[in-house]
């Protein structure tokens, strides 16, 4: 059985691209020329505000499609935008599955038993509707919080194993304060996130794909290269999400501990310094797309630099 | 400054009842009446199946607004029915607060600065487009999920503060496996559930409200009274969320631990037992809000049987 990761990392081997872009638009990110046409259309509103933000992801989807592999929408951003926003997550994220893209939700979601399957079955499933299948929101993966314990892991295996699909557990995050709770010691002198770690590998144990990875990934901030490394020894099988590149201030040094000995085991998230690279070079506005696709392949040649040729 | 916990300490004296409705529809809990009738209009789809769970929500309201404080819709139920169901989320909350209630999102959202600041405006707060203010979801408080530290909860606090909001942090949760890590012990004595509940205490200490607890509340689940008998002893100010009343097993006796001395400091949940009471009742369909209403006084007098007359 192929499992999700196993498509990631064809697609990560194929652009030899181990980075993914976050696509988390705030209003302010989108050129005016966006949204004044969507505002004369849709109103200045919510709802003018989702359109404009669905046609600016549709032209970076568009314009990094071949490259990247993968997109990671934060569903706050479109969460922020209303009922209106949501529509344009669904939409932003069949795009770039049309397109070929691996897709991720940042979606942090955690719950446990009957609720976890329900965002299980939103993120990643289908429902059923009077006997009739529909994909919710149809992404390949989702980030989830696993501070509930394995009742709010569980619902999401079933849906990794039978519909291909994965999961990133929170175990070390980038910001300045996840050490308040996260690095905290246990009494057997493990740290919280490390203790977190270990049940990601737990859980993947019976979702392993065939390049030595399971369908349970973990986020581990580009921020803390120390624990990247740490985790990278301790979770052999656990293929890392790794935000806080760029912007936040992990460097790709920083980040190639996360990898393994074939420059593989790990996607590197990029997001302001992708979506808002026009303003930066304060290139044209139209030419955001273009400016996005050239911070992409600046960020990808940073990266693997630093590591080995990607092979399987 | 009137804090949003004050609001609903109010609501709770006036009704008499420290009980919250928890609004987690599956569309099997809709009685066929309902479906049909929107199935015919809107089709056999996520926006028939929405719309369905619509009415069916503005039934119950209807029918408990009067003897109930508060409503507490699950996110996962509505995104499971993609945005059409997401767009009755926010329905459901407008409906409910019109009618007087108090509404809390059921969210567990967690994220850091930027990107928790936008759940915040989101579910609690306003989102500007062009000038003009538009509330996304308009919630009065939202759970939230602490394990990133203070960096996540910080972009909250300062809604819960302007807005006259609250948040319910995820201590110590209902389920079976919540101990797996919350229980876990940390080097100074303390469980990791204990630690989170500190931080509640100390997050709390700027959004105090007239009544003794401030903005930021704890989820602390029925299942376990003795941690939430230990919880109510170590944070005074922390005001208790709690589920796993009824069908997980939580019983009256149990969560009257979670109160203070005034019958204060806690509201305890029921989703399924009020939603699905026709099911249980074998009553007829049509009467679901009458048998919702009756199962709510069934559990107010249950819960405060246990508890001081509530008072300020």
């Amino acid at each position: 059985m192929i499992m999700s990761f196993d498509r990631l990392i064809e697609k990560i081997v194929k652009t030899q691209n181990p980075t993914v872009v976050g696509l988390d638009p705030k209003l302010d990110y989108v050129p005016d020329f966006l949204k004044k046409k969507a505002f004369k259309k849709y109103g200045k509103n919510l709802k003018g505000a989702s359109k404009a933000i669905l046609t600016f992801n549709k032209g970076i989807i568009d314009e990094i499609c071949d490259i990247v592999p993968a997109i990671k929408p934060q569903a706050a951003y479109y969460e922020m935008y209303g009922y209106e926003g949501v529509k344009t997550l669904y939409k932003t994220v069949a795009y770039a599955k049309k397109k070929g893209m691996f897709v991720i939700t940042d979606g942090k979601r955690n719950d446990i038993g009957a609720t976890m399957q329900a965002y299980a079955l939103a993120h990643l499933g289908e429902v059923f509707v009077d006997g009739e299948a529909y994909e919710p929101f149809g992404a390949d993966a989702l980030t989830v919080n696993g501070y509930l314990g394995t009742d709010g892991i569980s619902p999401l295996l079933s849906e990794c194993v039978k519909r291909d699909k994965g999961i990133f557990v929170l175990v070390k995050t980038s910001n300045k304060s996840s050490g308040e709770l996260q690095d905290k010691e246990l009494k057997d002198g493990n740290t919280i996130y490390a203790e977190m770690g270990k049940m990601c590998e737990e859980w993947g144990k019976d979702a392993m794909g065939k390049h030595g990875y399971s369908s349970v990934g973990a986020v581990v901030g580009a921020t803390y290269p120390e624990q990247l490394a740490e985790m990278r020894r301790a979770l052999p099988n656990t293929f890392f999400l790794v935000p806080g590149y760029g912007v936040q201030g992990g460097g790709a040094e920083g980040v190639s501990h996360g990898f393994d000995a074939n420059g593989l085991g790990a996607i590197v998230n990029s997001s302001r310094a992708v979506m808002c690279a026009y303003q930066k070079e304060e290139c044209d506005e139209r030419d955001y797309a273009g400016a996005a696709r050239r911070e992409c392949i600046r960020m990808k040649e940073d990266i693997i630099s630093y590591l080995p040729r990607i092979a399987l």
